[in-house]
């Protein structure tokens, strides 16, 4: 695109904007149908334990007790949907059995006429365990032999990988640095409690599912083998969503298949909604992960060997370990041009609820342990941290060894720039940071210390080297030079049905008040993986701009047809078709339309764009945060003062939208850091509710400087990638970074409390 | 298409069955949305009058008032969709003024909370009128000078067209029959009363309606043009619809505008719904008409010139009175091949509720005058009424003079011979009808008096050469093989999703039940004229064949790469794609959408197809009903005892629903002739109900013996054309033939009562 962009890189204002403000947005909590009825789980209070026996005669004799589901009939779901690719695979993604194995694992849901009805049908079930001994230690899960969570045993997957010769590596090293990092379970904690569904089972043999699911087709297809129906009998609706993260990245734990055979028993509509608690205790959660990790780096600061060995919690039952654990390799191997690396990761059932997909997804963790190591380096170098990241990030035009794919865009070296400037970098990094202040007369040192601290990310834009990931788009113009796009971009939130309508709009060359995005159905909208990875903007925005471009080619033949010139002779301007050497030889948009649909009965032609496939790349994108904070020494409290995040998108098609990520990430990443972790005792989650759990309220959140730096990836939209995961990933070991030169005290625990600072700075 | 069918030709039960018997489908009346308002109207009780003053104070004062719209800015729709063309033209379709012209002309609308507030409302409005003098007699509206209905005359349009020298074609005529005939105002009397909308008007600046219009996208276009909206923010959704028969032919007078104004002042869905007293007073009926008609015939019984002058009653407004003057002159002129024709139409206004658009539109006017008279030159002719339609009627090969298109199918003479075969028209004809007993012990006459007689005719299919008349549908297929389909094709119980289904499943090899079909929502299904024109199995078939093959072609090109072949090497059957050489060499659909989809990850694409255009014709379709009757010569009771249907409908997709048609019309054509018609008295509906306005009931109806001739009309999909209106057409002429046979009475007045028999009979 040479031209002049009318749409792109403009911040528009998102189309659901009022709808969301004025709380007109009907989001899955809100729906009610005619004849609905109200279903809850009996969840089990062991961590470990087989059911033996369930007794719901007097449930069901209760009068408007519909119907009981048991997880006799009703599988689990413990797979992605990399298994849909083969049927033998396709079945490894469900298990059906009568082991519970962790507390608030649901058992049997029932279906009533009402909440009250339900709520007393709840206590009247009777369900007879056998309690299992169980494991809450996933160190455990790999040495204990009497107790097994599945029958392939503990391990759920393990992987290993090496690059170079990591021996030779270490042996060539200088210094050589090695800790241990443990990273917590933290939740998603959307506004919205992340599971409510209706499920609608009609007797013409129809599925239909209201929920919010971020990946709506495979929803679909996980349904589809559950219930034995064919794809085009199971139609999942995506409402209004208030927040996923990736908790919503396939059927929610004991919700839509529950409903679906509730509805299908009942031939009713059937809804179950989570409360907060159960959000918490029984939904999915990122992967707990131990690193140990040793880095060497030579004199002159050049790494040359890095080792890696990961063992992650995945909890009672596995959806996502694969990935994530793909994740860390992918993101640790990638991220810096380190020769010799030693990758190995073991994921481990323990009797915890499961953990899945989360923001970053597998990055956090093991940028945590990565980036701290960094620091620890440079530190031992008595080198600039920032330097060490320049001399050995992976740099454009070099080949990413895991993706073997090369770098095309990287402006990790601009992030690190800007960051340094507009966080004072060099001025902080360097003078003597501790505040004094004056006390009876006489001037004391502050309890307060302050610290800046950077570290860097890259993360992978979609996911088309490593899952089935397919986008779709289809569009019809309207007859005024409006238009209908449908895409499955599921909207979560972010903001995709904007930016997707911007794409569409710059190649259409009409308003973006023209474009229109409909809902997320299947029934409705094409094929589309979903959201997931990072992906929307890049998969989602390629496959509109190329439905787009199939009907503009449509349009300017029509147009040529018109103006008596080939269709390459024309361009199309704010709405305006032109021949480009004659511009006075011009139709509108709305003009061709109307002649088109309407006017010239000879035609009566409807313009429609598609386009289905693949994106043709997994871009990194980059970024550098800089963490300023201030601790107490005499509390251990760590503050926070401001967050300078400077993220490599590419080409921002929407810069607030971008920006708003960012700060977004950016506190949501200081959660990860400081507060947001699930407390667990025995099998026991002792913080199940925002009290305990802690999530940064806005008085608590500090700035967060968002810079765009756009290297114009050339495989993507207008040069476009990704940016929703990456801007929390390196939030966490910046603030570590930090406080580490503050203090002094290397954390490598999180969440990073004021207890382990304190401890760290006894002598 | 050679090979043998596998879809087509086969009686699949409609896909909507299951929903409407277990009465899940969800009709406009049972729809319910949240905060939602109940709206009514104040209606004229003048049949002529202007508004001086609206006085709604008393009624916004009233809590749960929440708003009132008026004539003084919601304006009547007065024009159909071909003023759609241009933008000067687009706005002759609205009329805004002060005037109400019948008894029951919508005033103002109220919405408020409930219903009970609403009437209680409704009862606080008082509006002064300057009470007009009125018309009644559509004669007078010609020659009535001190009353003027609009601003361009009572005159609404005029049509004179002649062919050949009509003139001189009398001078050639060996027998001339003049008569003039009336017919009535028909109701279209479906299940469900006709309105019943829901428009919600969102803040974002979106309207969405429920509606159960025939026409989505138009509705859509005129709601964009009222309210002055872009085409992307006007949302149409067809419900399942009980019936519609041309009274959902456009938007609702008072209806949707009305609603969608209420809601764009409260912000809230508004829900009016029309009761049946209202449908029958103050919705669309048939154009009554008086048709004087001059046929000349040679002795040998060779027609020669025809004359019909026509006066059309369209009410106090017009929508379609052009459109159905120009059906009588298409049917008229078409169905013979007279050289000398005149005629001439005059559309005029007076002041009793609209006509519209009424299955057959025109034609079943046209064809009580033009087949009775055909039946009065036989008799004169002493000829047998079939022959004189065989030696008549125009055959395939020759041109339709109005059309000006070669007609390319035409089993006109197999519906004859076939339906005179079933009815025994020979034998019945010939014989002394009139059945004797004894009584008494002596042989006496009965009252009863048996006869039997017939009618032809043609009908459009589609408005290819009439209206802007586009047609498209969009279709994906899913990994497993199955299809979901989208169409605006609106199904109002006429089963053409059923119809559109099968299409799809022959084109593409696979089963029935594979193909879903979308509901129709202009948001979602692409642009489409809508259902009239009995034009859905040929115009919506045309377009879902296209997409299909369109689908089809990318089907088979993955599956030559797959198979390693050229596409055209490779055939489709049963779901299986195969190398017609060797069909060992094969690949499933399924199999192969699973690969394309989700196996190989390099791909990961949809199939999707689409087509829109025009039909490349307006192909007739033709028929013979043979009416057995017996009248009772006491009470001048007509009863019809048996119709003897057979139709050309050029390939019958679904034969069963071709015989519901052919039964339903028959039904609908009996009703036409004896029962159905609105009593009028000053501007009054005497019967506006179901006790005194009469449908034939089951136990009233005759048996109706169906007879499907396939002519393969070759530009239709798989041979087929109409079917839906002209089943209906020429049932009345068929029974007033048959009472003459009986009787020897001529009755040329619709509806054909037993007063009028018993008149007739007198010497």
């Amino acid at each position: 695109m040479t031209e002049p962009l009318t749409h792109i890189g403009k911040s528009f204002q998102r189309i659901d904007g009022v709808d969301k403000v004025t709380g007109r947005a009907r989001f899955a909590p809100d729906l009610r149908f005619d004849h609905m009825l109200h279903a809850g789980l009996i969840r089990s209070p062991h961590a470990h334990a087989r059911v033996l026996r369930i007794d719901t005669a007097s449930a069901l004799q209760l009068p408007g007790v519909k119907a009981v589901s048991t997880i006799f009939e009703v599988p689990k779901v413990i797979q992605y949907w990399f298994f849909l690719r083969t049927e033998k695979k396709k079945k490894e993604i469900f298990l059906y059995d009568d082991i519970v194995r962790f507390i608030g694992d649901p058992v049997l849901a029932i279906a009533a006429v009402d909440e009250k009805t339900l709520e007393h049908a709840l206590s009247l079930v009777r369900v007879d365990y056998e309690p299992l001994a169980a494991i809450h230690d996933p160190e455990k899960a790999l040495t204990e032999t009497g107790v097994c969570l599945h029958k392939k045993g503990n391990i759920a997957f393990r992987v290993e990988k090496a690059f170079g010769n990591v021996e030779q590596g270490f042996k060539a090293a200088d210094i050589i640095v090695e800790n241990t990092y443990h990273t917590s379970k933290q939740k998603h904690a959307s506004l919205e409690p992340i599971a409510t569904c209706i499920a609608n089972f009609e007797s013409s043999g129809k599925l239909t599912v209201h929920s919010s699911t971020q990946l709506p087709h495979w929803s679909q297809h996980y349904l589809a083998e559950i219930m034995g129906l064919p794809l085009n009998r199971v139609r999942v609706i995506k409402p209004f969503t208030g927040g996923a993260f990736g908790g919503r990245c396939g059927l929610i734990h004991g919700l839509e298949a529950m409903c679906s055979v509730l509805s299908k028993k009942t031939l009713r509509p059937v809804r179950m909604s989570f409360s907060r608690e159960e959000d918490f205790c029984a939904t999915e959660s990122r992967h707990p992960m131990i690193i140990r990790m040793k880095t060497g780096v030579s004199r002159d600061g050049v790494l040359v060997a890095n080792e890696a060995e990961i063992l992650s919690d995945t909890g009672a039952y596995g959806t996502h370990y694969i990935g994530v654990l793909a994740d860390c390799l992918s993101t640790g191997v990638g991220l810096y041009a380190i020769p010799n690396y030693k990758f190995s990761g073991t994921a481990v059932y323990t009797n915890t609820s499961m953990a899945g997909a989360l923001r970053g997804y597998g990055n956090p963790q093991m940028n945590f342990a990565q980036e701290s190591q960094m620091d620890i380096l440079a530190d031992k170098l008595g080198m600039d941290p920032l330097a060490l990241r320049v001399k050995n990030y992976r740099k454009a035009g070099e080949m990413d060894p895991v993706l073997n794919e090369r770098i095309l865009s990287n402006g990790l070296e601009e992030c690190l720039e800007k960051g340094a400037a507009a966080s004072g970098w060099e001025e902080k990094r360097s003078r003597k940071l501790q505040p004094e202040f004056i006390s009876d007369g006489s001037i004391k040192k502050s309890p307060i210390k302050k610290g800046i601290g950077l570290s860097i990310m890259l993360h992978g834009t979609g996911a088309a080297r490593a899952l089935p990931d397919p986008g779709s788009a289809f569009l019809m113009i309207n007859s005024d030079g409006t238009v209908n796009l449908h895409t499955a971009a599921a909207d979560e939130g972010q903001g995709s049905r904007t930016v997707l309508a911007q794409v569409a709009a710059e190649i259409l060359g009409v308003e973006f008040e023209s474009i229109s995005v409909s809902e997320t159905d299947t029934d409705i909208t094409p094929l589309d993986c979903g959201t997931h990875g990072s992906r929307q903007a890049y998969c989602g925005g390629l496959t509109v701009r190329d439905a787009a471009l199939d009907a503009k080619k449509k349009m300017l033949t029509h147009a040529g047809n018109v103006l008596k010139v080939k269709p390459d002779a024309l361009k199309i301007e704010k709405g305006l078709i032109f021949e480009t050497a004659h511009p006075a030889n011009a139709i509108s948009i709305k003009d061709l339309m109307q002649r088109l649909q309407i006017q010239d009965m000879g035609l009566c032609t409807q313009i429609m764009g598609s386009a289905s496939g693949i994106a043709p790349a997994m871009p990194g994108y980059y970024g550098a945060v800089f963490a300023e904070v201030e601790v107490n020494t005499e509390t251990g409290e760590i503050k926070v003062v401001k967050l300078t995040s400077a993220f490599d998108v590419g080409k921002a098609i929407n810069p607030e939208m971008v920006k708003g990520q960012i700060v977004g990430g950016g506190v949501m990443g200081i959660g990860f850091a400081l507060t947001e972790g699930l407390i667990r005792k025995d099998g026991h989650i002792l913080n199940p509710g925002f009290t305990d759990y802690r999530l940064l309220r806005s008085c608590d959140a500090p700035p967060v400087e968002a810079i765009i730096v756009e290297s114009n990836e050339p495989t993507g939209p207008f040069g476009a990638k990704g940016i929703g995961e990456g801007c929390m990933v390196n939030v966490a070991s910046a603030i570590a970074n930090a406080v580490f030169h503050a203090t002094g005290v290397r954390l490598t625990n999180l969440c990073m409390t004021p207890e382990a600072v304190l401890k760290g700075l006894k002598p």
